[in-house]
């Protein structure tokens, strides 16, 4: 069958399944979802032999990469366990809100209902996989899964495991799919399918995703860069900036989430950046800083315009020194990328205005941006993170899975 | 200056305006509309000779185009109430929802701000230049504008009385921008620069939202057409019923929301295919019915496939008799243009199962499709109507140029 043939078919099997599982009960949703945590937990040989193929096939990968593809009994103990608080969760489906009665007699309201089909395009990690088909099942939608050509084989065997959990509860297994080529033009069919995705979801490189978005006919929930900051006001508990902006930069380097740049008040330069320097420095994080930053810390190095706007997802750290709480909102609104970013502060009217003009996903006050992310925020899950305003903005879970249909309610009323 | 260099400059006008509408108090958003509508009202030659010179121009249109190109003193009042009826509206802006305590310490909950920069496309009718100019005002976001270029003089001088009140308010004048040339290029290069703008909404025929859907290259808040179905049930109140089909397809034939199609119940086909048709027959309506309502209905003309899919918006209606409600459902989410659709029934099971199974912007039980309108529902006024299902659903409002942002509130919480 021809490539184009082909995700045809996936893209009609998936539209039929979405109808099945917009209709069907939590109990049926969760029966798959258990069944699938148990299936996950009792892997056999298939699986096994599936996940050995794939890391045979990546000897050239770096450990770090190669580790993100196994799949060893821990990590399907979690992703097992991932399936069942879901199951546990309230189903987001059917729920209804803000019904009100209008002049005219009818009552109007609001019923969440799934979007329909996404499609999903991910790299290496296979446990991707079952978080995406999860939370397709619980929302109600069906999905057509992309995964990277690493973990081709790996996938194949989850999405089988997935398959048969749906069967077991009477529900249809062409609601999870995974493209079973690695052919590259299989992404841009996918992409430029309206009539059988209502929703692409890329998880990746940059790259990758500003390709899909460049390219893409449907709408895109998408995540770019995590250029986040933390801003330490002129009225501030020292102790505590410290604590959070140690924390924000230094607790782990590579999550989107991580403080990429400091922005200090100058009323507090002088206190703040020796102290906070000692910790970076004992902790081997560089710090690239403003022309008052390298004066103040003699471990510094000058930073270029460039440093501002790079989410370096590394031991790195651009400072700044700020006259006000207006130039450092500038700053963030302009070289920020509209992640998250926070406000350490002790003054309230500062406090509002941060949280209110700050452009981003999420703006936070006295906590370590490290916080933004699906399960702090307890949306139980997380199907990716959007660094966009449209639909769902920050870390979307099953809601961002929805949309919000009209309901009437009437008694034969007529418009005049 | 190159067309390429004014949008340019329209956008990163559009821009900064948007920050400083983000940050606008409620109070001056208020003036600038109440402003709006006094100058309206008081408008001078100066608006009526731009308004002369495009009718004088639209002397080949028909008499309804001619018409509502018109900017007569009724047209000027009803739009300055609607400015009015906008100012008396609660600020959607700043509202925080959901705040709950985490166990990591943190409280998160969810804060309304505006989505940035819309662009509009629109076509002859001069006064969506002000429902715009107004819904942009309130929901804190700055616009740019495209009418149609039959009302470029009207729609110039309006926007030079939108300017005059954003300035007497104390707004950027560039908050609402219309685009001053007729050149079909600019569409182009307004729905390709995401970096200026962050969704378009089209208002016009099928045709341009077609193109600039397929086109475009930012999100498009797009309303296709309204092929909406009634839905006669087993079960069901005659006399209603009769009531509310007669208005959904009869009080008025252009809008989106009247009914195309009358699906009938096989057990009522007999009792209630000969009344309804008395009334349609009285009206001039044409039946195309299928063979069953053909043979119930000698005044019904068959209808072929393509009638079913049809949105008439006209004195037209296609007709068929269906053996259960789950045809219905299958019908209308096969043929439908998931605008709005409803079910005239008394079966509580069958009700629920129509509003949660019709895969549309708005489902109704015992109400006329007449009635999907932003005014209907409260949302005092309507952007538009959207019939995706991503970000807003149906009659879009106020809410629907905004999106939610994250808020966490700390005390100094770190991530372990």
């Amino acid at each position: 069958m021809s490539l184009p043939a082909y995700m045809d078919d996936l893209g009609r099997a998936a539209r039929a399944a979405a109808t099945a599982m917009a209709a069907a009960s939590t109990a049926a949703k969760n029966i798959a979802l258990l069944a699938l945590a148990r299936r996950l937990r009792e892997a056999g040989p298939a699986l096994a032999e599936a996940n050995a193929r794939d890391l045979a096939g990546a000897a050239e990968l770096s450990g770090p990469l190669r580790d993100r593809l196994k799949l060893d009994a821990k990590t399907l103990a979690t992703v097992a366990e991932g399936c069942e608080q879901i199951a546990a969760m309230p189903d987001p489906v059917g729920e209804i809100t803000g019904v009100k009665r209008r002049p005219s007699g009818i009552s109007v309201g609001q019923m969440r209902v799934p979007l329909g089909v996404f499609g999903m395009i991910y790299e290496s990690r296979p446990n991707v996989t079952i978080e995406a088909a999860s939370l397709a099942i619980k929302s109600g939608n069906a999905c057509i899964l992309r995964g990277g050509s690493e973990a081709i084989h790996s996938n194949l065997a989850l999405a089988e495991i997935v398959a048969a959990s749906l069967e077991e509860a009477g529900l249809p297994r062409t609601a999870v799919q995974l493209v079973n080529t690695t052919d590259r033009a299989a992404v841009g069919l996918l992409i430029s399918s309206p009539q059988w995705v209502d929703v692409i979801i890329p998880r990746g490189g940059k790259g990758l995703i500003e390709r899909i978005s460049a390219e893409a006919k449907v709408p895109v929930i998408k995540h770019l860069d995590g250029n986040c900051h933390s801003y330490v006001d002129a009225e501030v508990d020292l102790e505590q900036a410290l604590r959070v902006v140690d924390n924000a930069k230094t607790q782990k380097y590579s999550p989107c989430n991580a403080t990429e740049s400091l922005l200090v008040h100058a009323a507090q330069a002088r206190a703040f950046l020796p102290l906070i320097a000692e910790i970076f420095h004992a902790k081997g994080v560089e710090m690239r800083g403003c022309g008052r930053t390298c004066a103040l810390l003699p471990a510094a190095v000058p930073a270029t315009e460039e440093d501002w706007s790079t989410e370096y997802l590394a031991p790195i750290i651009s400072i700044k020194v700020v006259d006000s709480l207006d130039e450092a909102i500038v700053h963030i609104n302009r070289y920020g990328s509209h992640h998250t970013d926070a406000i350490l502060t002790t003054n309230h009217p500062n406090a509002m205005r941060f949280l209110r003009e700050v452009d981003s996903a999420s703006v936070m006050v006295n906590a370590s941006t490290r916080f933004a992310d699906g399960f702090e925020y307890g949306l139980g899950a997380e199907i990716g993170i959007s660094t966009d305003k449209f639909h769902a903005r920050g870390p979307v879970g099953l809601e961002g899975l929805t949309s919000m249909k009209w309901v009437v309610l009437g008694q034969g009323e007529v418009r005049g």
